[in-house]
């Protein structure tokens, strides 16, 4: 069975971490910056050199292409992105690219051609750290931000994505019609690392539902105010929270709670309390649990509050339905792992990525890889060159099925693949 | 028995509410600024109308002396403060010094001289909203800071407390011996007018301990890090906080204990908290009390990080012992409600006053008038005039016990002593 040179990758990976590296051993290369440039134009020679043309479109959207035997077929895109958070890591968005590069460099070793273009996409501002929200290259190609809008988004320094493209966005079409589209990701939280996985085969992403809460009390003096006269905000808010730690409990495993940012205004030392603001963020991979688990939450702060003559408000602040990946997408990774033999489990994407735009646009499917300690949007970032090497063989496959390409022949071990 | 004119004192009252009047109704009288010596320049005239002297000590508290039979003999003192917070009300430490002049008056009027010399202080920066910490003349004055020291601190516009003075400084000694000291004061809690009983006899002032409490466990992201793998700091600091709550009440009714401040370190919304500070403010009138509160934090916070493989770092920020007043000052106090019939409550002290740091220097007591909602530190701040009048006679009679005065005649009803 067809697969990839692990070596090559990892040097590439490598190569690409020059690009914006930090003192720390991270990378810094924000979106649309002269160090993004850099990675894209180092990106492109290499496409050059594996003979791909490239082409942008109008938000700056990289694609590199490799023809295939139908030139008017829908293309297989493989893709993620090449910015990086500000310190950031080697692989978030780099590794799918570059396991993009390395299947399309280990086709070429083969002389194989596919039946459908391949294409390798490199999606404008996907980390959101430079322009707000993430993902706007995605979403812009995918329709759900339209184009005039991302053109006008500014970052911190008032300059525009318009102006930050600085000529460098091109005419390929947006929402062009894709065939496939695979991404392959480090799985930026601990489940592989810690099933001791090589493979996750993403079956779609999270539903997110985050809610703002405020408890409203009665602020008193901490040294004249008797308990049983005070109405403390933070008091019934603590009950709040741990009763959302059990309600997580009870939507298990898959179920997950997090309360991330508590503020008490005009907090003091010496000061009961008065008003509590928090937030929760609810997911689930599942729609009707999302729904279930935000009724519940709703009704147990409800219930908490009135217990202690506390009013709280909860508005949802943002929600998101779960995304489903496409089912011969998701049997295109799961044929190609099992055929190479390689441990797996089936999961779903807790973080936001462009394959969760580019699923409501084309079949989409993701393949994950474990990083050191579930750790990412950080210097210290990390990934193994043999599970590196994994999942770009699985992407190789699976593209390889849905691009209609060779018979592929079975190999005995995963160990001995490099 | 001898009472005060209530109308007198309210007037007065009302006519210092001018002096730094707020659009909202309270005041703004921060110490040593021009609005707190227009506010002693007005105490300063209706006291030389009274007849008394006045003269001011090194750190600017202000003396006003009227005179006693016996010219050496240690003064009885009565006092407060007339700076305010930057929202300050209309009563607290107002109230205090313009009871003392209103008893002057009173004694003025029924002709009376005592054996004692009285005087009024006025105490500079108690409120410590300009000049850190509060209660800073009265520690001067009982030795607690050094002279030096408290001459130094500066204000947030860099203007130090000698500066601030501006040649208001006089030669009176610091820590001259007193006979007693009384400090009439609103409740600023809700005690009494819960109670509906308009004196509080002050026994003294609880023991303060503040802790600072670092919880550490593991920031995650709040979409792919399963709840069974996380180390959320929050979760745990919300179970600690509700296990203090029930601390409280095991140390019930006395024990009083605040969470004021919580800090998220970084916080974001979908991300796992990975610390959590937090402050505790553990009160009792008690030291053995406040001591056994403190060791029970300490174990419970302790036991509850272990279990969920977290740590917790406490540390002491500050203590302050328990102030008990003293006997013979709370019985004068005590008999003079007594004999007046007025309804009362034997209580301590939530908040702290310059008779705390009295107390280690002099026999001292206080007496508590309800305010209005248990409100202070507010423009709201309010008082009922019959309240204030009441205060202001159990002031005359303590003080008068204390001083060597006039036989006392009692009278039937607390109600018809205006």
């Amino acid at each position: 069975m067809l697969t990839v040179n692990g070596q090559r990758l990892w040097n590439s990976l490598m190569d690409m971490a020059e690009v914006g590296a930090t003192a720390a051993g991270g990378n810094c290369r924000l979106a649309l910056s002269a160090e993004d440039f850099a990675g894209r134009a180092l990106f492109a020679d290499w496409c050059h050199q594996a003979g791909m043309s490239l082409d942008t479109d109008a938000i700056g959207n990289l694609f590199a292409r490799r023809a295939g035997r139908t030139p008017q077929a829908e293309p297989v895109v493989m893709g993620s992105h090449l910015d990086t958070q500000p310190a950031g890591g080697r692989f978030d968005g780099t590794y799918g690219v570059l396991a993009g590069l390395e299947v399309v460099r280990s086709l070429n070793d083969a002389g194989i051609t596919t039946d459908r273009p391949l294409e390798i996409a490199v999606w404008t501002n996907e980390e959101g750290a430079r322009f707000t929200p993430a993902m706007l290259g995605s979403a812009t190609f995918c329709g759900v931000v339209p184009l005039a809008d991302a053109l006008a988004i500014e970052d911190a320094q008032g300059i525009s994505v318009a102006t930050a493209l600085a000529g460098q966005a091109g005419n390929l079409p947006l929402g062009r019609r894709f065939a496939a589209y695979f991404e392959a990701h480090i799985e930026q939280g601990p489940i592989l690392e810690q099933a001791g996985l090589p493979i996750g085969v993403v079956t779609g992403g999270q539903a997110i539902c985050w809610l703002d809460v405020l408890v409203s009390g009665r602020p008193a003096h901490a040294g004249t105010t008797p308990m049983r006269l005070r109405r403390d905000a933070l008091f019934a808010a603590s009950t709040m929270i741990s009763q959302l730690e059990q309600l997580a409990n009870a939507f298990g495993p898959h179920g997950l709670v997090t309360v991330g940012q508590l503020l008490i205004p005009g907090a003091s030392r010496n000061t009961v309390p008065g008003q509590v603001r928090f937030t929760v963020d609810l997911r689930h991979p599942q729609d009707a649990q999302i729904h279930a688990m935000e009724e519940s939450t709703r009704r147990v702060l409800q219930q908490l509050a009135a217990q202690r003559g506390l009013t709280v408000n909860i508005q949802q602040h943002w929600f998101s339905a779960a995304t489903p990946f496409d089912r011969d997408c998701i049997a295109a990774v799961r044929q190609a792992v099992t055929a190479l033999g390689y441990p797996h489990q089936e999961m779903v994407s807790g973080a936001g990525h462009d394959a969760i735009h580019l699923a409501r646009h084309c079949p989409s499917a993701m393949i994950f890889v474990p990083c050191v300690d579930g750790l990412s949007h950080n210097e210290a970032e990390d990934a193994l060159p043999d599970d590196l090497r994994m999942g770009a063989d699985v992407l190789l496959g699976a593209v390889l099925a849905q691009a209609g390409g060779q018979t592929i022949p079975t190999v005995s071990s995963w160990a001995s693949s490099t």
